[in-house]
Protein backbone atom coordinates (compact mmCIF):
# COMPACT_ATOMS: atom_id res chain seq x y z
CA UNK A 1 0.00 0.00 0.00
CA UNK A 2 1.51 2.96 -0.54
CA UNK A 3 -1.99 5.30 -0.26
CA UNK A 4 -0.53 6.29 3.71
CA UNK A 5 2.67 8.01 2.04
CA UNK A 6 0.65 10.43 0.14
CA UNK A 7 0.17 13.01 3.32
CA UNK A 8 4.11 12.86 3.79
CA UNK A 9 4.29 14.05 -0.27
CA UNK A 10 1.71 16.30 0.34
CA UNK A 11 4.00 18.15 2.85
CA UNK A 12 6.92 17.72 1.12
CA UNK A 13 9.00 14.75 2.16
CA UNK A 14 11.02 14.00 -1.11
CA UNK A 15 12.34 10.91 0.05
CA UNK A 16 8.72 9.56 0.05
CA UNK A 17 8.13 11.35 -3.03
CA UNK A 18 11.43 9.45 -4.74
CA UNK A 19 10.37 6.17 -3.10
CA UNK A 20 6.85 6.24 -4.46
CA UNK A 21 8.33 7.12 -8.09
CA UNK A 22 10.38 4.49 -8.03
CA UNK A 23 7.67 2.29 -7.33
CA UNK A 24 5.10 4.31 -10.12
CA UNK A 25 8.37 3.54 -12.74
CA UNK A 26 8.04 -0.35 -11.91
CA UNK A 27 4.49 -0.47 -12.06
CA UNK A 28 4.55 -1.85 -8.51
CA UNK A 29 1.02 -3.11 -6.74
CA UNK A 30 -0.68 -0.25 -4.85
CA UNK A 31 0.53 2.29 -7.38
CA UNK A 32 -2.72 2.68 -8.99
CA UNK A 33 -4.36 3.21 -5.78
CA UNK A 34 -1.92 5.98 -4.80
CA UNK A 35 -2.45 7.75 -8.42
CA UNK A 36 -6.34 7.32 -8.25
CA UNK A 37 -6.11 9.29 -4.67
CA UNK A 38 -4.70 12.37 -5.87
CA UNK A 39 -6.27 15.50 -5.71
CA UNK A 40 -6.88 17.94 -8.01
CA UNK A 41 -3.73 20.19 -8.25
CA UNK A 42 -3.04 23.42 -10.28
CA UNK A 43 0.54 23.00 -9.94
CA UNK A 44 2.08 24.02 -13.90
CA UNK A 45 3.85 21.74 -15.72
CA UNK A 46 6.44 23.60 -18.25
CA UNK A 47 7.69 21.06 -21.03
CA UNK A 48 11.08 22.62 -22.44
CA UNK A 49 11.46 20.78 -25.97
CA UNK A 50 13.81 21.12 -29.17
CA UNK A 51 16.00 19.80 -31.16
CA UNK A 52 19.88 17.79 -29.86
CA UNK A 53 22.46 21.14 -29.01
CA UNK A 54 20.25 23.71 -28.34
CA UNK A 55 20.75 24.61 -24.67
CA UNK A 56 18.01 22.39 -23.05
CA UNK A 57 19.93 21.74 -19.91
CA UNK A 58 21.50 25.01 -19.67
CA UNK A 59 17.71 26.77 -20.44
CA UNK A 60 16.62 24.81 -17.05
CA UNK A 61 19.50 25.43 -15.14
CA UNK A 62 19.57 29.51 -15.60
CA UNK A 63 14.77 28.96 -15.55
CA UNK A 64 15.59 27.20 -12.31
CA UNK A 65 17.92 29.69 -10.85
CA UNK A 66 15.22 32.30 -11.70
CA UNK A 67 12.71 30.43 -10.15
CA UNK A 68 14.52 29.77 -6.97
CA UNK A 69 15.57 34.01 -6.37
CA UNK A 70 11.79 34.33 -6.77
CA UNK A 71 11.49 31.58 -3.46
CA UNK A 72 9.79 29.12 -5.76
CA UNK A 73 9.82 25.46 -5.09
CA UNK A 74 11.22 23.63 -8.46
CA UNK A 75 11.11 19.56 -9.51
CA UNK A 76 12.80 18.98 -12.89
CA UNK A 77 12.10 16.07 -14.71
CA UNK A 78 14.95 15.13 -17.05
CA UNK A 79 13.44 12.20 -20.41
CA UNK A 80 16.79 10.88 -21.31
CA UNK A 81 17.39 9.17 -24.73
CA UNK A 82 19.27 6.59 -23.12
CA UNK A 83 19.69 2.77 -23.86
CA UNK A 84 20.63 -0.26 -21.92
CA UNK A 85 23.39 -0.01 -24.51
CA UNK A 86 25.26 3.13 -23.53
CA UNK A 87 24.40 4.21 -20.47
CA UNK A 88 25.39 7.14 -18.93
CA UNK A 89 25.88 9.36 -22.52
CA UNK A 90 24.04 12.47 -21.69
CA UNK A 91 26.10 12.80 -18.20
CA UNK A 92 27.59 16.20 -18.83
CA UNK A 93 23.80 17.33 -19.19
CA UNK A 94 23.01 16.11 -16.23
CA UNK A 95 26.08 17.84 -14.41
CA UNK A 96 25.45 20.89 -15.71
CA UNK A 97 22.39 21.00 -14.54
CA UNK A 98 22.50 18.98 -10.90
CA UNK A 99 24.21 22.50 -9.96
CA UNK A 100 20.91 22.76 -7.97
CA UNK A 101 20.82 19.48 -7.16
CA UNK A 102 21.47 19.50 -3.27
CA UNK A 103 19.10 23.05 -3.31
CA UNK A 104 16.76 22.00 -0.57
CA UNK A 105 13.98 23.51 -2.95
CA UNK A 106 14.93 21.72 -6.23
CA UNK A 107 14.07 18.28 -7.03
CA UNK A 108 15.61 16.50 -10.02
CA UNK A 109 14.57 13.39 -11.65
CA UNK A 110 16.30 11.75 -14.82
CA UNK A 111 13.98 9.03 -16.72
CA UNK A 112 14.90 7.08 -19.51
CA UNK A 113 12.84 7.21 -22.70
CA UNK A 114 13.18 3.60 -23.71
CA UNK A 115 10.65 1.79 -24.41
CA UNK A 116 7.84 3.87 -24.61
CA UNK A 117 4.81 4.04 -27.00
CA UNK A 118 5.44 7.80 -28.13
CA UNK A 119 9.06 8.54 -27.43
CA UNK A 120 8.90 10.20 -24.17
CA UNK A 121 8.69 7.62 -21.15
CA UNK A 122 6.27 5.34 -20.09
CA UNK A 123 4.93 6.37 -16.90
CA UNK A 124 5.53 10.26 -17.59
CA UNK A 125 1.77 11.11 -17.35
CA UNK A 126 1.64 9.18 -13.48
CA UNK A 127 4.84 10.42 -12.52
CA UNK A 128 4.06 14.18 -13.31
CA UNK A 129 0.56 13.84 -11.63
CA UNK A 130 2.29 12.57 -8.32
CA UNK A 131 4.60 15.20 -8.32
CA UNK A 132 1.56 18.01 -8.77
CA UNK A 133 0.17 16.27 -5.40
CA UNK A 134 3.82 18.18 -3.89
CA UNK A 135 4.01 21.54 -3.28
CA UNK A 136 6.11 22.06 -5.82
CA UNK A 137 5.28 25.67 -7.79
CA UNK A 138 6.66 24.46 -10.85
CA UNK A 139 7.12 21.20 -12.76
CA UNK A 140 9.96 21.39 -15.51
CA UNK A 141 10.17 18.80 -17.84
CA UNK A 142 12.69 18.59 -20.19
CA UNK A 143 12.94 16.49 -23.29
CA UNK A 144 14.67 16.18 -26.59
CA UNK A 145 11.59 16.94 -29.77
CA UNK A 146 12.05 14.50 -31.66
CA UNK A 147 9.56 11.60 -32.74
CA UNK A 148 6.52 12.17 -31.42
CA UNK A 149 7.85 12.95 -28.24
CA UNK A 150 6.29 16.36 -29.54
CA UNK A 151 2.94 15.24 -29.10
CA UNK A 152 3.50 13.61 -25.83
CA UNK A 153 5.07 16.82 -24.24
CA UNK A 154 2.50 19.24 -25.50
CA UNK A 155 -0.23 16.94 -23.89
CA UNK A 156 1.23 16.65 -20.42
CA UNK A 157 2.63 20.44 -20.40
CA UNK A 158 0.35 23.67 -19.51
CA UNK A 159 2.73 25.51 -21.23
CA UNK A 160 5.27 24.21 -24.08
CA UNK A 161 8.83 26.09 -24.84
CA UNK A 162 10.19 24.88 -27.95
CA UNK A 163 14.00 25.86 -27.81
CA UNK A 164 15.57 26.11 -31.32
CA UNK A 165 19.14 27.97 -31.92
CA UNK A 166 19.91 30.00 -34.76
CA UNK A 167 21.62 27.52 -37.73
CA UNK A 168 21.42 23.56 -37.84
CA UNK A 169 21.19 21.08 -41.04
CA UNK A 170 18.12 20.18 -43.09
CA UNK A 171 16.98 17.53 -41.23
CA UNK A 172 17.38 19.12 -37.94
CA UNK A 173 15.38 22.28 -39.63
CA UNK A 174 12.60 20.04 -40.55
CA UNK A 175 12.03 18.24 -36.94
CA UNK A 176 11.26 21.72 -36.05
CA UNK A 177 8.69 21.98 -38.39
CA UNK A 178 7.02 19.41 -36.06
CA UNK A 179 7.51 21.62 -32.87
CA UNK A 180 6.48 24.53 -34.27
CA UNK A 181 2.61 23.69 -33.87
CA UNK A 182 2.87 22.96 -30.15
CA UNK A 183 5.75 25.58 -29.20
CA UNK A 184 3.29 28.01 -26.72
CA UNK A 185 6.28 30.26 -26.20
CA UNK A 186 9.74 30.03 -28.56
CA UNK A 187 13.15 30.28 -27.03
CA UNK A 188 16.03 31.36 -29.30
CA UNK A 189 18.94 30.19 -26.94
CA UNK A 190 22.67 31.41 -27.85
CA UNK A 191 21.65 34.36 -29.70
CA UNK A 192 24.83 35.09 -29.69
CA UNK A 193 25.84 32.58 -32.07
CA UNK A 194 26.36 34.05 -35.82
CA UNK A 195 23.20 34.17 -37.97
CA UNK A 196 20.71 35.09 -35.04
CA UNK A 197 19.27 37.89 -36.60
CA UNK A 198 18.41 36.02 -39.77
CA UNK A 199 17.50 32.84 -38.04
CA UNK A 200 14.80 34.95 -35.67
CA UNK A 201 13.93 36.91 -39.14
CA UNK A 202 12.97 33.75 -40.49
CA UNK A 203 11.57 32.08 -37.84
CA UNK A 204 9.59 35.31 -37.62
CA UNK A 205 8.25 34.61 -41.47
CA UNK A 206 7.12 31.31 -40.54
CA UNK A 207 5.14 32.49 -37.90
CA UNK A 208 3.47 34.35 -39.86
CA UNK A 209 2.02 31.69 -42.10
CA UNK A 210 1.28 29.89 -39.09
CA UNK A 211 -2.24 29.69 -37.41
CA UNK A 212 -1.22 30.72 -33.54
CA UNK A 213 0.51 33.75 -32.55
CA UNK A 214 3.36 32.48 -30.68
CA UNK A 215 6.39 34.13 -29.09
CA UNK A 216 9.94 34.67 -29.66
CA UNK A 217 12.03 35.09 -26.91
CA UNK A 218 16.13 35.43 -27.28
CA UNK A 219 17.91 33.97 -24.77
CA UNK A 220 22.27 33.22 -24.06
CA UNK A 221 21.33 30.90 -21.15
CA UNK A 222 24.70 29.70 -20.14
CA UNK A 223 25.16 33.66 -19.19
CA UNK A 224 21.60 33.99 -18.05
CA UNK A 225 20.87 36.79 -20.90
CA UNK A 226 16.79 37.17 -21.29
CA UNK A 227 15.83 34.81 -18.67
CA UNK A 228 13.96 37.48 -16.89
CA UNK A 229 11.80 37.92 -19.68
CA UNK A 230 11.36 34.24 -20.18
CA UNK A 231 10.42 33.73 -16.83
CA UNK A 232 7.69 36.98 -16.72
CA UNK A 233 6.48 35.52 -20.29
CA UNK A 234 6.51 32.14 -18.70
CA UNK A 235 3.55 33.93 -15.94
CA UNK A 236 1.74 35.46 -18.25
CA UNK A 237 1.29 32.94 -21.27
CA UNK A 238 0.20 31.06 -17.98
CA UNK A 239 -2.66 32.74 -16.62
CA UNK A 240 -4.29 33.02 -20.16
CA UNK A 241 -4.20 29.10 -20.60
CA UNK A 242 -6.28 27.48 -18.12
CA UNK A 243 -8.57 26.44 -20.67
CA UNK A 244 -6.62 23.99 -22.03
CA UNK A 245 -6.76 21.38 -19.79
CA UNK A 246 -9.80 19.37 -20.97
CA UNK A 247 -7.98 18.48 -24.52
CA UNK A 248 -4.54 17.81 -22.31
CA UNK A 249 -7.23 15.17 -20.34
CA UNK A 250 -8.42 13.58 -23.19
CA UNK A 251 -5.11 12.83 -24.41
CA UNK A 252 -3.82 11.42 -21.30
CA UNK A 253 -6.64 9.71 -21.32
CA UNK A 254 -6.65 8.25 -24.59
CA UNK A 255 -3.07 7.35 -24.00
CA UNK A 256 -3.84 5.73 -20.63
CA UNK A 257 -6.83 3.68 -22.25
CA UNK A 258 -4.64 2.35 -24.66
CA UNK A 259 -1.94 1.35 -22.76
CA UNK A 260 -4.84 -0.99 -21.32
CA UNK A 261 -5.72 -1.86 -24.30
CA UNK A 262 -2.12 -3.08 -25.48
CA UNK A 263 -2.24 -5.17 -22.63
CA UNK A 264 -4.17 -7.60 -24.33
CA UNK A 265 -2.38 -8.15 -27.22
CA UNK A 266 -0.21 -10.70 -26.20
CA UNK A 267 2.80 -11.05 -28.39
CA UNK A 268 4.31 -14.26 -27.09
CA UNK A 269 0.90 -15.43 -28.12
CA UNK A 270 1.10 -13.50 -31.53
CA UNK A 271 4.21 -15.14 -32.14
CA UNK A 272 3.28 -18.60 -31.47
CA UNK A 273 0.11 -18.32 -33.95
CA UNK A 274 2.14 -17.00 -37.00
CA UNK A 275 4.83 -19.62 -36.27
CA UNK A 276 2.50 -22.48 -36.53
CA UNK A 277 0.75 -20.82 -39.34
CA UNK A 278 3.52 -19.49 -41.58
CA UNK A 279 4.65 -23.36 -42.78
CA UNK A 280 1.15 -23.26 -45.08
CA UNK A 281 3.37 -21.06 -47.37
CA UNK A 282 0.44 -18.56 -48.05
CA UNK A 283 0.91 -16.44 -44.74
CA UNK A 284 -0.66 -13.26 -45.12
CA UNK A 285 -0.40 -10.77 -42.35
CA UNK A 286 -3.73 -8.73 -43.21
CA UNK A 287 -5.92 -11.88 -43.09
CA UNK A 288 -4.29 -12.81 -40.31
CA UNK A 289 -5.10 -9.50 -38.66
CA UNK A 290 -8.54 -9.44 -39.62
CA UNK A 291 -8.64 -13.41 -38.03
CA UNK A 292 -6.78 -12.08 -35.04
CA UNK A 293 -9.29 -9.07 -34.71
CA UNK A 294 -12.55 -10.97 -35.15
CA UNK A 295 -12.14 -13.78 -32.74
CA UNK A 296 -12.21 -13.08 -29.24
CA UNK A 297 -9.70 -10.65 -27.92
CA UNK B 1 -12.01 -2.27 -56.29
CA UNK B 2 -8.33 -2.37 -56.19
CA UNK B 3 -7.68 -5.67 -56.51
CA UNK B 4 -7.77 -5.88 -60.50
CA UNK B 5 -4.66 -4.27 -60.36
CA UNK B 6 -2.79 -6.45 -58.62
CA UNK B 7 -1.72 -8.05 -61.78
CA UNK B 8 -0.42 -5.18 -63.63
CA UNK B 9 1.64 -4.18 -60.64
CA UNK B 10 3.38 -7.74 -60.41
CA UNK B 11 4.24 -6.70 -63.79
CA UNK B 12 5.98 -3.94 -62.74
CA UNK B 13 3.32 -1.24 -64.19
CA UNK B 14 4.77 1.95 -61.66
CA UNK B 15 1.56 3.96 -62.03
CA UNK B 16 -0.62 1.28 -61.15
CA UNK B 17 1.59 0.79 -57.99
CA UNK B 18 2.08 4.69 -57.63
CA UNK B 19 -1.73 4.74 -57.84
CA UNK B 20 -2.35 2.13 -54.87
CA UNK B 21 0.21 3.46 -53.02
CA UNK B 22 -1.98 6.47 -53.30
CA UNK B 23 -5.17 4.68 -51.87
CA UNK B 24 -3.28 2.56 -49.69
CA UNK B 25 -2.09 6.18 -48.30
CA UNK B 26 -5.51 7.59 -47.59
CA UNK B 27 -7.15 3.98 -46.64
CA UNK B 28 -10.05 4.12 -49.55
CA UNK B 29 -12.31 1.42 -49.86
CA UNK B 30 -10.93 -2.01 -51.13
CA UNK B 31 -7.28 -0.90 -49.71
CA UNK B 32 -7.51 -3.75 -47.25
CA UNK B 33 -8.87 -6.57 -50.43
CA UNK B 34 -5.73 -5.52 -52.05
CA UNK B 35 -2.94 -6.35 -49.21
CA UNK B 36 -5.33 -9.51 -47.78
CA UNK B 37 -4.45 -10.70 -51.89
CA UNK B 38 -0.75 -9.59 -51.80
CA UNK B 39 0.67 -13.28 -52.49
CA UNK B 40 4.02 -14.15 -50.55
CA UNK B 41 7.35 -12.30 -51.43
CA UNK B 42 10.73 -12.31 -50.04
CA UNK B 43 11.62 -9.21 -51.52
CA UNK B 44 14.70 -8.12 -49.33
CA UNK B 45 13.70 -4.60 -47.11
CA UNK B 46 16.67 -2.84 -46.51
CA UNK B 47 16.15 -0.28 -44.03
CA UNK B 48 18.92 2.66 -43.76
CA UNK B 49 18.52 4.78 -41.10
CA UNK B 50 20.77 7.00 -38.49
CA UNK B 51 21.52 10.58 -36.85
CA UNK B 52 20.28 13.83 -38.94
CA UNK B 53 23.09 14.75 -41.16
CA UNK B 54 25.20 11.81 -41.32
CA UNK B 55 24.55 11.26 -45.00
CA UNK B 56 22.14 8.53 -45.52
CA UNK B 57 20.75 10.37 -48.77
CA UNK B 58 23.68 10.37 -50.59
CA UNK B 59 24.25 6.89 -49.24
CA UNK B 60 20.96 5.54 -50.76
CA UNK B 61 21.95 7.61 -53.69
CA UNK B 62 24.85 5.76 -53.87
CA UNK B 63 24.29 2.44 -53.06
CA UNK B 64 21.02 2.91 -55.63
CA UNK B 65 24.06 3.38 -58.16
CA UNK B 66 25.81 0.51 -57.38
CA UNK B 67 22.65 -1.72 -57.86
CA UNK B 68 21.99 -0.27 -60.88
CA UNK B 69 25.74 -1.16 -62.37
CA UNK B 70 24.11 -5.14 -61.59
CA UNK B 71 21.25 -4.74 -63.66
CA UNK B 72 19.07 -4.35 -60.43
CA UNK B 73 16.02 -2.73 -60.02
CA UNK B 74 15.36 -0.52 -57.07
CA UNK B 75 12.26 0.80 -54.73
CA UNK B 76 12.76 3.62 -52.61
CA UNK B 77 10.89 4.86 -49.55
CA UNK B 78 12.21 8.12 -47.92
CA UNK B 79 10.06 8.64 -44.92
CA UNK B 80 10.26 12.37 -44.52
CA UNK B 81 9.83 14.53 -40.60
CA UNK B 82 7.70 17.01 -42.55
CA UNK B 83 4.64 19.00 -41.26
CA UNK B 84 2.13 20.50 -42.59
CA UNK B 85 3.42 23.72 -41.37
CA UNK B 86 7.12 23.74 -43.25
CA UNK B 87 6.67 21.02 -46.11
CA UNK B 88 9.34 20.46 -48.38
CA UNK B 89 12.03 21.54 -45.43
CA UNK B 90 13.40 18.34 -47.32
CA UNK B 91 13.86 19.50 -50.73
CA UNK B 92 17.52 19.44 -50.67
CA UNK B 93 18.40 15.55 -49.94
CA UNK B 94 15.36 14.56 -51.94
CA UNK B 95 17.03 16.72 -55.43
CA UNK B 96 20.09 14.66 -54.10
CA UNK B 97 18.67 10.69 -54.25
CA UNK B 98 16.48 12.20 -57.37
CA UNK B 99 19.63 11.73 -59.49
CA UNK B 100 17.85 8.35 -60.18
CA UNK B 101 14.25 9.69 -60.56
CA UNK B 102 14.02 9.38 -64.23
CA UNK B 103 15.41 6.05 -64.26
CA UNK B 104 13.36 3.19 -65.39
CA UNK B 105 14.82 0.56 -62.80
CA UNK B 106 13.86 2.77 -59.81
CA UNK B 107 10.97 4.16 -58.17
CA UNK B 108 10.87 6.29 -55.20
CA UNK B 109 8.52 7.19 -53.45
CA UNK B 110 8.24 10.03 -50.33
CA UNK B 111 6.15 9.62 -47.55
CA UNK B 112 5.86 12.17 -44.44
CA UNK B 113 6.22 10.62 -40.81
CA UNK B 114 3.30 13.29 -39.42
CA UNK B 115 0.84 11.48 -37.64
CA UNK B 116 2.28 7.83 -37.03
CA UNK B 117 2.05 6.11 -34.12
CA UNK B 118 5.34 5.41 -33.62
CA UNK B 119 7.19 7.91 -35.79
CA UNK B 120 7.67 6.89 -39.54
CA UNK B 121 4.19 6.20 -41.05
CA UNK B 122 1.13 5.23 -40.56
CA UNK B 123 0.67 3.11 -43.28
CA UNK B 124 4.46 2.11 -44.05
CA UNK B 125 3.98 -1.50 -43.55
CA UNK B 126 0.87 -2.02 -46.27
CA UNK B 127 3.03 0.28 -48.70
CA UNK B 128 6.46 -1.97 -48.43
CA UNK B 129 4.15 -4.86 -48.91
CA UNK B 130 2.44 -3.69 -51.81
CA UNK B 131 6.04 -2.67 -53.23
CA UNK B 132 6.89 -6.61 -52.42
CA UNK B 133 4.49 -8.04 -54.78
CA UNK B 134 5.95 -5.37 -57.44
CA UNK B 135 9.58 -6.78 -59.40
CA UNK B 136 12.22 -5.21 -57.24
CA UNK B 137 15.03 -6.59 -56.30
CA UNK B 138 15.75 -4.42 -53.71
CA UNK B 139 13.57 -2.07 -51.52
CA UNK B 140 15.49 0.44 -49.34
CA UNK B 141 13.58 2.84 -46.89
CA UNK B 142 15.17 5.70 -45.02
CA UNK B 143 14.57 7.20 -42.17
CA UNK B 144 15.76 9.16 -39.69
CA UNK B 145 16.76 7.27 -36.66
CA UNK B 146 15.05 9.30 -33.76
CA UNK B 147 12.31 8.37 -31.19
CA UNK B 148 10.72 5.30 -31.98
CA UNK B 149 11.50 5.20 -35.23
CA UNK B 150 14.46 2.90 -35.00
CA UNK B 151 12.05 -0.07 -33.77
CA UNK B 152 10.10 0.53 -36.36
CA UNK B 153 12.60 0.23 -39.04
CA UNK B 154 14.05 -2.90 -37.36
CA UNK B 155 10.41 -4.60 -37.21
CA UNK B 156 9.89 -3.46 -40.73
CA UNK B 157 13.54 -4.42 -42.38
CA UNK B 158 14.76 -7.74 -43.49
CA UNK B 159 18.04 -6.08 -42.78
CA UNK B 160 18.74 -2.45 -41.04
CA UNK B 161 21.89 -0.35 -41.96
CA UNK B 162 22.55 2.20 -39.33
CA UNK B 163 24.84 5.29 -40.61
CA UNK B 164 26.98 7.24 -38.42
CA UNK B 165 29.56 9.36 -38.84
CA UNK B 166 32.53 10.89 -36.55
CA UNK B 167 32.10 13.73 -33.80
CA UNK B 168 28.73 14.83 -32.99
CA UNK B 169 26.96 16.38 -30.06
CA UNK B 170 26.57 14.46 -26.43
CA UNK B 171 22.44 13.83 -27.47
CA UNK B 172 23.21 13.09 -30.95
CA UNK B 173 25.47 10.09 -29.52
CA UNK B 174 22.76 9.20 -26.98
CA UNK B 175 20.25 8.70 -29.86
CA UNK B 176 22.99 6.55 -31.53
CA UNK B 177 22.54 4.11 -28.15
CA UNK B 178 18.75 3.37 -29.29
CA UNK B 179 20.60 2.50 -32.76
CA UNK B 180 23.16 -0.16 -31.78
CA UNK B 181 21.00 -2.30 -30.85
CA UNK B 182 19.16 -2.55 -34.11
CA UNK B 183 21.84 -2.59 -36.50
CA UNK B 184 22.40 -5.37 -38.58
CA UNK B 185 25.49 -3.26 -40.27
CA UNK B 186 27.11 -0.23 -38.85
CA UNK B 187 28.24 2.07 -41.67
CA UNK B 188 30.29 4.51 -40.81
CA UNK B 189 30.27 7.77 -43.82
CA UNK B 190 32.21 10.80 -43.95
CA UNK B 191 35.29 8.97 -43.21
CA UNK B 192 37.19 11.66 -44.78
CA UNK B 193 36.33 14.00 -41.79
CA UNK B 194 38.74 14.33 -39.14
CA UNK B 195 38.39 12.29 -35.68
CA UNK B 196 37.35 9.39 -38.31
CA UNK B 197 39.64 6.67 -36.90
CA UNK B 198 39.41 7.61 -33.12
CA UNK B 199 35.42 7.05 -33.68
CA UNK B 200 35.76 3.68 -35.27
CA UNK B 201 37.65 2.46 -32.32
CA UNK B 202 35.22 3.90 -29.80
CA UNK B 203 32.56 2.33 -31.79
CA UNK B 204 34.72 -1.11 -32.12
CA UNK B 205 34.99 -0.88 -28.19
CA UNK B 206 31.33 -0.15 -27.56
CA UNK B 207 30.33 -3.35 -29.94
CA UNK B 208 33.06 -5.31 -28.16
CA UNK B 209 31.21 -5.01 -24.85
CA UNK B 210 27.19 -5.72 -27.08
CA UNK B 211 25.40 -8.77 -26.91
CA UNK B 212 25.75 -9.31 -31.08
CA UNK B 213 28.51 -9.54 -33.57
CA UNK B 214 27.91 -6.18 -35.89
CA UNK B 215 30.93 -5.22 -38.92
CA UNK B 216 31.28 -1.95 -39.38
CA UNK B 217 31.83 -0.52 -42.74
CA UNK B 218 33.65 2.61 -43.80
CA UNK B 219 32.00 4.92 -46.60
CA UNK B 220 32.55 8.31 -48.21
CA UNK B 221 29.04 7.93 -50.08
CA UNK B 222 29.44 11.09 -51.89
CA UNK B 223 32.35 9.95 -53.69
CA UNK B 224 31.17 6.20 -53.83
CA UNK B 225 33.94 4.95 -51.26
CA UNK B 226 32.90 1.79 -49.68
CA UNK B 227 29.96 1.25 -51.14
CA UNK B 228 31.25 -1.90 -53.13
CA UNK B 229 32.25 -3.39 -50.11
CA UNK B 230 28.94 -2.15 -48.66
CA UNK B 231 26.81 -3.89 -51.56
CA UNK B 232 28.54 -7.15 -50.39
CA UNK B 233 27.81 -6.99 -47.04
CA UNK B 234 24.61 -6.41 -47.83
CA UNK B 235 24.50 -9.62 -49.83
CA UNK B 236 26.32 -11.72 -47.45
CA UNK B 237 24.20 -10.74 -43.97
CA UNK B 238 20.69 -10.96 -46.39
CA UNK B 239 21.49 -14.90 -46.88
CA UNK B 240 22.08 -15.27 -43.44
CA UNK B 241 18.81 -13.77 -41.86
CA UNK B 242 16.12 -15.37 -43.64
CA UNK B 243 15.34 -16.56 -39.57
CA UNK B 244 14.02 -13.44 -38.67
CA UNK B 245 10.63 -13.02 -40.59
CA UNK B 246 8.45 -14.68 -38.04
CA UNK B 247 9.37 -12.03 -34.98
CA UNK B 248 8.98 -9.40 -37.42
CA UNK B 249 5.74 -10.42 -38.72
CA UNK B 250 4.86 -10.51 -34.43
CA UNK B 251 5.91 -7.03 -34.51
CA UNK B 252 3.72 -6.48 -37.58
CA UNK B 253 0.86 -7.82 -36.49
CA UNK B 254 1.09 -6.65 -33.20
CA UNK B 255 1.20 -3.21 -35.03
CA UNK B 256 -1.83 -3.73 -37.12
CA UNK B 257 -4.00 -5.27 -34.31
CA UNK B 258 -2.94 -2.16 -32.12
CA UNK B 259 -4.24 -0.06 -34.99
CA UNK B 260 -7.45 -1.55 -35.00
CA UNK B 261 -8.12 -1.28 -31.24
CA UNK B 262 -7.30 2.52 -31.81
CA UNK B 263 -9.71 2.79 -33.88
CA UNK B 264 -12.24 1.97 -30.96
CA UNK B 265 -11.35 4.86 -29.25
CA UNK B 266 -13.41 7.74 -29.94
CA UNK B 267 -11.04 11.07 -28.74
CA UNK B 268 -14.48 13.29 -29.12
CA UNK B 269 -16.64 11.16 -27.06
CA UNK B 270 -13.86 10.71 -24.47
CA UNK B 271 -13.25 14.34 -24.53
CA UNK B 272 -17.26 15.03 -23.89
CA UNK B 273 -17.25 12.90 -21.05
CA UNK B 274 -14.33 14.40 -19.60
CA UNK B 275 -15.79 17.79 -20.18
CA UNK B 276 -19.19 16.85 -18.65
CA UNK B 277 -17.02 15.25 -15.42
CA UNK B 278 -14.97 18.44 -14.85
CA UNK B 279 -17.30 20.83 -13.26
CA UNK B 280 -17.96 18.71 -10.23
CA UNK B 281 -14.28 19.91 -8.95
CA UNK B 282 -12.67 16.11 -8.07
CA UNK B 283 -11.92 14.62 -11.98
CA UNK B 284 -9.17 11.84 -11.21
CA UNK B 285 -7.98 10.86 -14.38
CA UNK B 286 -7.02 7.46 -13.19
CA UNK B 287 -10.44 6.94 -11.81
CA UNK B 288 -11.90 7.97 -15.10
CA UNK B 289 -9.92 5.43 -17.35
CA UNK B 290 -10.40 2.56 -14.97
CA UNK B 291 -14.35 3.26 -15.10
CA UNK B 292 -13.96 3.61 -18.91
CA UNK B 293 -12.01 0.22 -19.41
CA UNK B 294 -14.55 -1.36 -17.31
CA UNK B 295 -17.75 0.21 -19.35
CA UNK B 296 -18.51 -1.78 -22.42
CA UNK B 297 -15.23 -0.16 -24.77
Amino acid sequence: MLLPFLPAIQQGNIKALAGCITLIENQASGSLDLLKALPVSKTPVIGITGPPGVGKSSLVNALTGTFLKQQKKIAILCIDPSSPFHRGALLGDRIRINQWAQHPDVYIRSLASRGSLGGLHPRIFEITDLLKAAPFDYILVETVGIGQSELEIASLADLTLVVLMPGSGDEIQAMKAGMMEIADLFVVNKTDSPGSKQFIKDLQSALYFGTKKTDIIETVATEDKGIGLLTAAIETRLQSIAQKEPQNLTEKAYRLILAGKMKEIDKEDLFKKIHAQMPAGDFNIYRFVENYLSADH
